[in-house]
């Protein structure tokens, strides 16, 4: 299935079946890049919500936002951020002055861990939760959902007979970590207490069960760091092969196998019941109420052990070992007041939730981790400028930058070949190239109606002026190594009002890095999702500089292009270039030739623009370096440009750029219109190939 | 009773009653300024500890261990730090590395409050707590007592038949302030059950029950911010005339009068129970326990009623008003684990607490506060250079600075009349001069052995040279404010060993300020307190500009003086200077005369230093400023200076120093050296008044 199709129907977004934008708040999402928070990310941004991430990625990993961003098509701006620190957490509400509601999950979580190293529990956990109220009471952001913990209860069988517990149960925690919950439950009601009228606090505390599953996508879901604490994690880890075998801790309880019994509940449950009690201190203002978050149903370690086994169909080793001090044999919610309260149930059973972890887990049996691939911030509180590097120490490694979808470098055999742009707004120099690559002539053009478009080119439109690509922060990477050697980073931009345009396109980029071949694979989609058909033509704006390692310049260059034609207005004539049939190559020289022209291969291939077939159309290579490039792609025409001046951000001619697409100013010419326009229900493609040897 | 005399029956510290210094261990005190801090301070200063404080001052005063210094003579390192501020509290752990043990104070207490802010309340204790424990952890301190409080128990009439409450008893906290109290024994049950062997922490919980009383000495006691929260301030205040009428909360419990029924213990007896925590900590190793700090028996309100009124002898106004909400009807503490444990127990009963409670608030009628006194601090953190001000705001207003005990400004009708040296100990403007003020001749004396002093002055020592004691830090001062209009402010100083004088001297420096009459009176007192029989000779070192306000030069200045007679070596001379006899004043010109003369009164005089006959030696007038000036003193000799050199700090001549003494080199002399001579047992006296109009 192609992604981009993919995510269509992951969130049924697509043209026309975008939701009004009526109530949209705005939500603080404390520790939003954890195994539960991203799956709360997800449903509040599929329930319309806008989030605002902030999280210290101790536990967890910022590639799980990449992904939901990339599957919903919203930016979540992040934050790398420990909430103990003030001035930046205080920096965050700064940013975001329409904060409506904080889902507080940050927090370290395992019991174990917190008997080792108490103070830091307190600190993080009980000291992060005080200074974030005190910056809520100080931006007047008043509602707080809280990630308590079934832990608070301690062991509840020491009042005979009671099955579920309630939420009236009274707390009594065994160990540090459910010390920390009670103490910020304790805040949360003295604070709610305190203030009768001018301060309209309004807090949901959830104490949950037993999380467990993956989103249904596969694309997030639990990364343990370590020795995974809990069942399902643990057993995952087995059945992929990255631990030997499960040890179940006792057979000998009073239940029905003599295995613990546990409260499992769907993640995706689980974060709904967020968004369920959201809404509910948004419905009933001021209020401070304690929810389970539990099936009510129980299942026994082995009970669990056997559906695993079912969903993975692998057989799993395991030993019954001793119990656990610490552990009590029964832990269920009494669920009705969730039930009652929020309108919210859980509507996912165990089966589905060892199902959707396998996937998870196949899909991804390092977790976030991929070999090879390597994330690093250079602009750290927002990850505006996040470099993702593909093929990472091997002899082929591409390093990919979110503003403009951008190539910020390509290392052959270690050798960097393009022009590094810095992965800034500031130059075109290997970013992606939209709405409408290439000139507009007159900067204005007709389909159902006239654009005007602002011009940069004396009177011309160039590479979409101000509506540019290379200055858009793409949404992503989403990053898969489907083999080894093969890496693929999909990003994806929502090109929306307000845009010259106007009408909003939905752009997929996808690079695929094959380093056995030193190839960088580049295919761009679009669809339309709202307003009348739109031109478009997308290309990607390299700088190759062949011996980079020798020289600043792209002198002594060799050059073959498979056609000398090229467009000026609607003439076609014939450049001064080698040809792939021709005897000697074209050699780039200190100062000549000079090129800035859209070279066209033919004119039939241009209208069947759904065609995936490829066309090399330029060869190059330098003898000192002895790098060769070979550019291939479905595009009829491509402009080469020298590089003969580079607004002073590089050296005239440090590079020359390739960039294939649809003819130049194809919409201003009936012939060539219908192959750069994007009606409604179409799917815009096109393909770019840089392959090195 | 002179006050020197005072103090040493307030310590038994005397000439050769010294305890001898053996297990002296460093404890840091944190909230030492407060009421409870301050007793335990005085207990462990007492029990041969030393202290270091640290207080935030935000509700409490500097004054009080200020106060304490006076009484104990010893310095108490202060840092005016919040806990919270872990660069700052970090400072103290590193200038004090030698720190053992941690008690606990600092933290918000009122239960009233704390329902009103509980953030704040949390922030303060609980997350002070976590700052300082991780300060412990990384400085390797381990020891701690914490003050609890019996609020942690919550109503514990809940279990009925439950007379006394003992430490087992389940905690249930009603308020923010009892929620903070037990989030931090949780803290340190887990924090003390986290590591068997490499943090060997060690945990005293003292659960507070109702500390009632002052120190017998009167100098320290419990000094609410407004309207008082307990029983008995709030009665003290009614006695004092400082609020209408005492409201006792219902009168229809089941008690034996109907009245709440409370466990009132002695500050004293509460302060002592904390050395003696810290000594079974320091005994016993790692262990965590808690133990209520209380009588065993209670009191009703009434009872205190009864009791306060007959120590203070007057009728205080009562009224019987309805119960207030929260307040449980009985709370006595089981007593007997701290009995066994700390071999601790009550020695003061509530009578003894009610006097003394009495003799605090008729002694301080405002708490440390005093009207026409204020202190600032002119170096954060330590109170160094601490300035005193007496007769703020009035006609004749003295500042003092704690180095050298010195007078940093006097202002007489508003106008500054001396030099200001800057509290700091770059040089002699103000200051204390002694242990031997003025010159030594050859540098070296004679009593029962020989001394060979450092010398400054060619082959002499001047000002006692690098044993000055204008470079010392005086303990204080203890403000009292005897009538409206005279003010008094006492410094100690404890000149001990290592000095070239060797013997250990007990200084007393006592500031009296006469508003109406403008007079500034100084009492100096020394004894012995280790070591033989020692050279003294001590005056104060100002430089009088009486036209300051209008010139940096003393020119102008018209003087007269007691005798025209001065020391040349053993030779008595005259000198050109008009006596109180003579028509016309010597007028002190911009460069001549030039003083620098020890002028003698009588030889009669000196032998008898007990005699407290003031004389007046000098007048001095200015026609520009109209100030006036008039020296006396019982001594029978002055220095006069006339600034001809003051070492670059201020212009040549911009003051002059009248600096009453013993004769110069007395101790060289042997007519004159018994008067300079300070034998074990002995009292070493002195006066000097300057009265302006």
């Amino acid at each position: 299935m192609h992604p981009l199709v993919q995510h269509i129907s992951f969130l049924q977004v697509a043209y026309c079946s975008m939701p009004a934008v009526t109530t949209k708040r705005k939500v603080l999402v404390t520790g939003g890049a954890g195994y539960i928070g991203s799956h709360a990310v997800v449903e509040l941004v599929e329930g319309g919500y806008e989030c605002v991430v902030v999280d210290n990625l101790s536990n967890s990993s910022y590639e799980s936002l990449a992904r939901v961003q990339v599957s919903t098509q919203k930016y979540i701006p992040f934050y790398q951020v420990d909430l103990v620190d003030r001035q930046a957490l205080e920096q965050v509400f700064r940013d975001h002055r329409e904060i409506d509601c904080v889902i507080h999950f940050a927090g370290l979580k395992a019991v174990g861990e917190s008997a080792h190293i108490p103070l830091k529990y307190y600190q993080n956990n009980v000291n992060g939760t005080l200074v974030l109220l005190e910056l809520m009471e100080k931006f007047h952001v008043w509602k707080l959902v809280f990630s308590s913990s079934a832990t608070v209860y301690g062991d509840y069988t020491r009042y005979p007979g009671m099955l579920q517990v309630p939420e009236e149960c009274p707390l009594q925690p065994t160990n540090p970590y459910g010390h920390t919950k009670c103490t910020i439950e304790d805040i949360l009601r003295d604070v709610y207490a305190s203030v009768p009228s001018t301060a309209p606090w309004s807090f949901a505390i959830l104490r949950y069960f037993n999380p467990i599953g993956a989103h249904p996508s596969g694309l997030i879901g639990e990364d343990p760091i370590g020795i995974p604490n809990n069942l399902l994690p643990f057993m995952a880890q087995v059945a992929v092969g990255r631990r030997k075998q499960l040890s179940v801790f006792g057979n000998d309880y009073d239940t029905r196998d003599g295995t613990p019994i546990r409260d499992y509940i769907h993640v995706v449950d689980l974060a709904k019941g967020h968004v369920a009690a959201l809404q509910y201190l948004q419905k009933n203002g001021q209020v401070c109420r304690e929810w389970n978050l539990g099936t009510g149903r129980g299942s026994t370690v082995l009970e669990m052990y056997v559906a695993f086994k079912k969903a993975c169909g692998i057989d799993i080793p395991m030993e019954i070992v001793g119990r656990r001090p610490g552990d009590v044999p029964l832990l269920v919610a009494k669920a009705d007041k969730a039930k009652c309260d929020l309108e919210w149930h859980t509507e996912l059973d165990i089966r589905q939730a060892c199902e959707d972890l396998w996937r998870w887990v196949t899909k991804n049996p390092f977790g976030y981790s991929q070999r090879g691939v390597v994330s690093t911030v250079c602009n750290p509180g927002i990850y505006d400028t996040r470099l993702v590097t593909l093929g990472h120490g091997s002899k082929f490694q591409v390093v990919f930058g979110n503003i403009g979808a951008s190539i910020v470098d390509i290392r052959v055999d270690g050798q960097s070949v393009v022009l590094d742009g810095g992965a800034s707004a500031g130059n075109y120099a290997g970013a992606t190239i939209g709405r409408y690559a290439n000139r507009i002539m007159g900067g204005s053009f007709t389909l159902d109606k006239n654009y005007v478009l602002s011009t940069n080119d004396g009177p011309n439109t160039n590479h979409s002026s101000i509506s540019s690509y290379h200055t858009k922060r793409f949404l992503g990477p989403l990053v898969k190594t489907p083999s080894r050697g093969i890496f693929v980073a999909e990003y994806v931009l929502l090109d929306e009002q307000p845009t010259e345009f106007e009408s909003d396109v939905l752009v997929n980029v996808i690079y695929s890095v094959d380093v056995e071949s030193k190839t960088l694979d580049i295919q761009y989609s679009a669809i339309l999702v709202r307003g009348g058909a739109t031109a478009i033509n997308l290309t990607n704006h390299t700088y190759f500089n062949l011996n980079k390692v020798n020289s600043e310049s792209l002198q002594g260059t060799e050059i073959r292009v498979a056609t000398n034609s090229f467009l000026k207005g609607n003439i076609i004539s014939k450049a001064d270039i080698a040809t792939f049939h021709e005897g000697e190559p074209t050699i780039l020289g200190k100062n000549m030739p000079s090129f800035d022209h859209c070279f066209v291969l033919s004119e039939s291939a241009l209208l069947d623009s759904t065609k995936s077939e490829l066309y090399p159309i330029l060869r190059a290579s330098h003898p000192e370096s002895h790098v060769n490039l070979e550019v291939l792609t479905t595009e009829p025409s491509f402009q080469l440009y020298t590089g003969d001046s580079l607004n002073g951000l590089f050296p005239p001619r440090s590079g020359f750029a390739v960039e294939p697409g649809r003819y130049v100013d194809a919409v201003n010419n009936d012939r060539w219109k219908e192959a750069v326009t994007l009606a409604p229900g179409n799917i815009y493609r096109s393909r770019i190939v840089y392959r090195f040897s």
